[in-house]
């Protein structure tokens, strides 16, 4: 038992180069969709934020609603439509969307984290004009889906300042005050941009890029910014992990140092990308590492 | 013309005394119910409420959300249940109250104060754990209608030294993270009385208490506690502003200096009760004032 | 009586977006000469003040003496003497200017705005060394009438940064700690300049600048800089005004965003000009707006 | 020469202990009258109290006006008229005090202390309330004579903090404005007590108080507080002093805890009294020394 | 592999509820003597402090010296001396003692903690006056051993907050400028009553009190204060344990929240007592807790 | 009696230009080797730094050893060597050159200034890494003796900026926790350069450069630093004071606004230099100021 608390205590010690690394930095997580589904996942996700905020480590996260948007629409009798891949949003679907989302999804997180002993504040991109908002400019009309017009950081700093982990739906507003609904990678990736984060993790439901998409241990650790491009040509990254590695691509253009897709299927991922010396998911830096 | 902005500067001149009372106190505003269907006048209110915050007062917002819950609660087909008048709540319909009153009322109204130039922050009980709740004790069992337990002021006070309004919905939740549905007056009230508000302004649809309650000029324009329960057993008071006044009560037996109810039907009557010799509707004091 | 009520309320919901605009701007307030003749518009003058700095704008009062001096002048035995329409000021005459200003009007100014409730600090281009002034250079020799060598703002923004209103008598003083007296509108315009104000408003006893000197409707609302030679050189802009105007047209381009000449003598003209559509008297621009 | 550079040194050196023992304490220095009348004497004083403030010691200046005030009077032809050795004091006798005081001789010592490289800011009693006065009570009328009502020693902290030294003209004022004539013995005394002083000095132009007075070298070095009344039965505190050592009396009873009356026209006598072991003049303590 | 890191982060994981139970507390260490033999296990304890530094635990560290000193000693040809098991210290021995301890052990300790990524700063009790120490008063003369007069905390609580971990060592001295050896038990326990510590760790080179002293595994896991003159009593604590544990005795008396003797050999035993569940060593508190 | 008094005040009034001139600046004092032989120079150079840090001067203090660290060389039988002038110093030997500086005169310097009312803090290189060192870069081996590859100035600040006088051997640490003997003026160079000092006092046995070594009073009041080279080439400064000037030349390059070689057994030079018109020993300035 002696042997057991001190392999534990060895860990824990390991643990150190990287709290010191990301001491007092900025950690935007993005966290969602399906990953969202398993109860137990969720709460080990929370858990884990709620050690790296308390280790020092400024943590934001980021999410969509996915699964419960959904069953929400399902509810009210309004059929979600999809317009190349993109929800269209009519102003019905969209106050479904921002209830969800900023009243749902959003306070069940907050609650979860507080109840894990943390002080989590959830807000949505319309408190303090966090997220500001425009129409989605594309060829189809999406209707109020929108693109990020501007971030005002202020809020997130004053919270993170007090200690408050920033919980923020992935909803913008603009100043006429029509919510618009983000993407929540997209949303992230804005606001990892505005903070210089250290890191964008973008928790998921698979493993991360595949070189072989049938055999999940043929992961890619690492990818460079450089390499994106090639890699969709060559569709490695195909499908819906497109826009989630652009998403990535711009992150690093914009500043963020590093980002990775990680699984949020595995217990604590959160902590093994963050806290240890091997990682896991598929890390993507500015420049090739291996 | 001239004579028009001499005649409205000499106005603006005369709220100073008030502005100066008033100066960096806190001031709880709840706001609710059929109050907030008229779209001009909730636009009004919140208008006021912006110029009382920018003129130096800490404004903190209280809002329920009413009619709103109601239409959501038809769309998904779940038929309200109300025990002795107050509301039964089940878990589905807790889901419902929750979304709509911190997803989209909250939002709406942060919105609507952020298009007016102020910086709102929208959160609800479960943010920082602001508002701790537990199961409503009655003898009827009203599932998840809650009690205030205990109120953290620390974000509102955070909020406010950073110059943001805060919009609180009335939502509570207990520390395993189940959401209770608080009748916003007495949140407002548990909220005044940690603060220590100055003035609790409740803003309803009605001009007041009213000595002929057909006659709306038979307005009582001060009331004393120790009024109160004389004006109650003498029917004065009665129906549901008989709860909405032992809110009252409470409140300035627990420290809040003054509460008044004023008719949010009537243009700026926030302003006018702030900001004017003459008051509106009826002021409760903690002694006759009459 | 109530509509009255809602349209003093609808009045001070219009001054929102110009209390918005100034909000925690600093404001150069030039009053003196006839303007502080009548002791009701004396009132309002301060009234107005008090209002502006209470509801979060930062008001710097400079003013001068006028008719005082020359009574107390008068009552000493010095015959004031006057050379190209500039007071000459020998050594004794310049006490009594000091004495007059700093301890006489410039009290007086304080008194009034405590007793409305300001915390006003009354002092002279000597405090702090506030105004570091020098001999006026010209070709008639002016005995100790000074220009402005270098404004010390510290004082003020310490004031400021307190609540305070600080009130400045135009008098300057240098490194022997000879007094100057300073023109008041050169002084409120060094001022105004070193502070980066975001409008220096002189209170005068006329209309502002009058097309026809004898029709006081005929007033110019707006003049840009690039206007003021032409309109002297046509004389729409002559006498004592040519001073006034030139002194406005240095500090706009010396970073003085905007400067009115308004008059005193309207009730409440300040209130007007700052927290209103329509403004009063003459404004100045950097560039021409109508 | 290098010797007499050691032993200057060794002098220095010596003040350490008087230096450290009143590191950022308060010193209330009282100066006026007949002291202010020599020139070099005056600038010995400031230069003393600049090298106070210099080494870290917060010293308030608090004067009266003396010899000026009844010049000036004499100039505009008012005759002063005392009433039991007490000043009366008519409305335009007040002007001319207020004047006097606030405008000229605050002004000069301001002048001085900055041109020795102070920072020194003048103000009245009326400058942010800092000397609220009513209307002397005693059996005669003495007009604008005043007492002390209420000492708001706000702005003479907030000068303090910011480094300045604060020189405070002996005028009071009440809320609706009229200036009221304070002995600066008794201003003195009350700031001090309001301030809770380290030590209260008044600059006089007599060594001290005499056993004999006729032999300079009979000073009391120390009286204690329950001495006071004795020595002024037995004469040996007489006329002009003994209000001035009942001023003293009633600071060490309000909270100062030391105060003396020094010699003015000893040049450094401040710097003497403060900095070196000997003292000068007469030392009055709350208990018996001796 | 991502089984095994799954186990480490769940590991981490564990650690939360430890890491938010003394966040910004207070931990005094005490290392020295024996425990300091291994470089291994004093690296291991440097990292441990390093650590808990990092993750918001206020480590203060207090060393001894032990072995080092008595090898210079042996050095320099001096005799250690003892009387009743407490070392005698003439002035030359003392000399050597304060080099060793504040030159040496200190030094080395610093540059430990330094090279892992933290900000230490070493000093002893001279510096900022922070152990003020006397004679030890008692039957033999024992010349320079000293016991505590007096804990000047100020200097600990400023390198705290600036997030340096204060190491220092158990020399005291006395306003004469006199170096005292400190017993390092007796310094720790001082300044953790001083602090108000949460925690008193005493790093020892055993594994607690056992009941059997022969028998490792016979450990008390639990003693509360009022056990322990009991606990001498019957010899389960005897010979050098009895002063150690009458340190603790103190102080919990004097306010420490609990302390605990581990055994420093143990790999990491100060992050297992810290930051898990089972703790390690002997706990002692103030009520019984078994 | 007076007329001395008189006298002594008027030196410390003397005294004010400089210290309103070094008020808040900061003055390295390097002092070390023989100057430190006389215990009663030794305490009125420590009395001089107390005084300078009570009127407001941020005095550093850098101290090398000297004698003590021979004389314990001597004692635990290592010879010291010397290469080049240089000492050789194995590690044997910097563990004893380490423990007499940061453990033994350190300390005692520290005991004195906090003896005299100062709040002192010894430390040295090694502390918050202070001092990062690395091995003499030289032809010959010189062992552990260091030079200054970095310094970490935040704790300096920090100390200052709480009133603490830091006290800081000249000892250097690596990364790797090896301690290297730094050269004491080096070391103040260093150190001084990085703080932008106002004046760097080498506190010495000498007069300063004396243009006939013979004659003590053949003393260059001055020197350029465009003049140092030609004085080392005409033989003018020679020997040990080669380096010395040369740390003084490189000083001036890296922005040290003036240098002066003081002599320490003069009483009181260092106020000499600092407080008064003549000044004493060489001062170095950047241009030529004869």
């Amino acid at each position: 038992m002696m042997k057991d608390a001190i392999k534990e205590a060895e860990i824990l010690s390991q643990a150190l180069p990287y709290i010191q690394k990301y001491s007092h930095k900025i950690i935007v997580v993005k966290y969602g969709g399906n990953a969202m589904k398993n109860e137990e996942l969720k709460h080990n996700v929370m858990t884990d934020i709620v050690l790296l905020s308390e280790i020092g480590i400024k943590v934001v996260l980021v999410h969509g609603g996915g699964p419960s948007i959904n069953a929400m629409l399902d509810k009210v009798g309004i059929k979600p439509k999809f317009i190349n891949g993109l929800r269209y949003t009519d102003k019905e679907t969209m106050d479904v969307v921002q209830m969800v989302l900023a009243g749902q999804t959003n306070k069940e997180l907050v609650s979860i984290l507080n109840g894990k002993g943390a002080k989590a504040v959830g807000v949505c991109g319309s408190d303090a004009s966090l997220i500001v908002a425009k129409k989605y400019e594309s060829e189809d009309d999406l209707g109020y889906v929108g693109q990020v017009d501007q971030i005002n950081p202020s809020l997130i700093y004053d919270l993170l300042d007090q200690h408050y982990i920033p919980v923020i739906a992935s909803v913008g507003c603009d100043s006429e005050g029509n919510a618009y609904n983000i993407n929540a990678d997209i949303a992230a990736s804005s606001i990892a941009q505005e903070l210089g984060a250290e890191n964008m993790v973008l928790v998921s439901d698979v493993p991360g890029i595949l070189k072989d998409p049938k055999d999940e241990t043929s992961l890619y650790s690492n990818i460079s910014s450089d390499q994106i491009d090639e890699l969709i040509e060559s569709d490695y990254i195909s499908g819906g992990m497109i826009p989630k590695v652009n998403c990535i691509k711009t992150a690093l253009a914009g500043g963020v140092k590093k980002s990775c897709i990680i699984d949020g299927r595995i217990p604590h991922s959160l902590l093994i990308e963050i806290l240890s010396k091997q990682g896991i998911g598929t890390l993507f830096t500015r420049k090739e590492t291996l």
